[in-house]
């Protein structure tokens, strides 16, 4: 294990999360340098002037030979892109270099850890921080993205624990809130909360969209329709990956959630107010009860 | 027809959207007193308080005497209330008193004042200011509520074009953009870019607060989910209404945005990763198309 002096990181997808995780360490002082690698040269090179990196590699360049003496590398990238990047690195991690990620989604990042990581397994810390943006790429990153968030690293059984204190410090510094979760239970809380609803919001516009008057559509829409589906303009090929990935899990929670729609049907087709007001009624408690003192902040319509 | 000198607005249902409009005339100089009906005391005590009306009663006091020189009735409660609202006012109007609505759905709205409001029916000019809030409220109105909101009149085909003008300048006024619309073809639109999205967000919220490991979903849910669910704290009864009186229509949009899950659904189970992110990818660009240069400004996760 190297010290926890600060060190080298080196992070695979220098966009919003890998961007916003080395902006805030430099800014409080916990890393020596930053070794960016991209898929993109445009993205790398405004991570280079934006001092989000230090250095910079595209994929096809020699970026391994950087992984010996590294402190902690960082995959954010699309989960589906990971299995293939474990099998990069493995060969070239230093004794002591610690692997972490950043994906939206983890039984599926484990599993392709497991089978390639070999003797390096222990030193993975699987995390998740749950923030992000619809805006993607460097220019997006800031250092205080992950303040007050929540960050979720699910160990394996195997994962040093050493290892696991030293990713939770990291996050902390960021700002985040850690805790520990299985692979399995975040998956399951994930899909509910945060794959669903981009689920619904994508498919909510791409069925609006694909109306031949759907320019009437839009132009009586208001500010309610821009939130609700503010997710349907994150990163198509991250969420494609998370979607496929988490697909049992988001299934049965899609499942659930056309019972409900079918339960609310039954309601407008026999004009039953009453049971539709007390639905709404109990879900706008529910919500207040969630965010208690963050109502308002926007319009509806 | 009176005199287009500031007059008299009797608005029933002082909370968020009455309120506002009331506020908005006052500062524009165009309306000389307001007198405010509601159901609770407590909210036109704070209307009264905040100088949003100048009079105040509540529904079982005697403020149809205020109706006989009303430049203009605003009928600003949950459409659900509106046939006997037409139906105490009907009697008590001056000769030349406007009566116009603000509810989010018309059609209902224009067949109770079609069987109530008599010979008074061509002064009724049926409008939606398609603005709003989750809060309610008298103490949420605010003058600048309607500036560069869209506010769509359904004038009758026997509706007097001299009260549709002097709508169309009060709300111009307000800062509203003014379209004209039939009533049928409005409520199609709402259907689909404001009751669907509504009735989404209450419906999601429903189900995961009905877990009984809610706790746990709440605790990691991210920014992506709060935005999503926002609608969900609209006011229940004004939803319900809006809801039963469109319900024709939004089942019919209900039932394509199922039609669009069951595709999806298929996706997941084939995990055909090239549909979904070509899917996802349309409706990003869609959403983009819909309102440029407005992307960004908040996170998910």
């Amino acid at each position: 294990m190297s010290s926890p002096a600060p060190g080298k990181l080196v992070v695979v997808g220098t966009g919003l999360i890998g961007g916003s995780f080395a902006l805030a360490l430099k800014d409080a002082g916990k890393v020596g340098s930053v070794v960016g690698v991209g898929r993109g040269r445009d993205n790398l090179d405004q991570a280079l002037r934006l001092a989000i990196i230090d250095r910079a590699y595209t994929r096809d360049e020699g970026w391994t030979a950087e992984l010996a003496d590294a402190t902690l590398v960082l995959l954010a990238t699309p989960v589906g892109e990971m299995p293939a990047l474990f099998a990069a690195i493995a060969p070239h991690l230093g004794p002591g270099t610690i692997v972490s990620d950043a994906g939206s989604t983890k039984q599926d990042v484990i599993a392709a850890a497991r089978t390639t990581l070999g003797a390096v397994l222990p030193r993975f810390v699987p995390a998740h921080p749950i923030a992000g943006s619809e805006r993607s790429g460097a220019a997006a990153a800031s250092a205080s993205l992950f303040r007050g968030r929540q960050v979720v690293l699910t160990p394996l059984p195997e994962t040093d624990p050493g290892a696991v204190e030293r990713v939770r410090e990291w996050w902390t510094q960021c700002g985040g809130i850690v805790t520990l979760l299985s692979a399995e239970r975040h998956d399951a809380l994930l899909s509910a909360v945060s794959h669903l609803p981009h689920l619904l919001a994508f498919a909510l516009i791409g069925e609006l969209a694909a109306r031949s008057d759907a320019a009437d559509y839009w132009r009586v829409a208001g500010t309610g329709l821009r939130d609700f589906t503010r997710l349907a303009e994150s990163h198509p090929d991250m969420w494609r990956d998370i979607c496929i990935a988490n697909a049992v899990r988001l299934r049965a929670d899609l499942a659930a959630y056309r019972r409900q729609l079918d339960r609310i049907d039954a309601m407008l087709a026999s004009a039953d107010g009453a049971a539709l007001g007390a639905l709404f009624a109990r879900s706008g408690a529910a919500r207040a009860a969630w965010l208690p003192g963050r109502r308002g902040g926007g319009d509806v319509d």
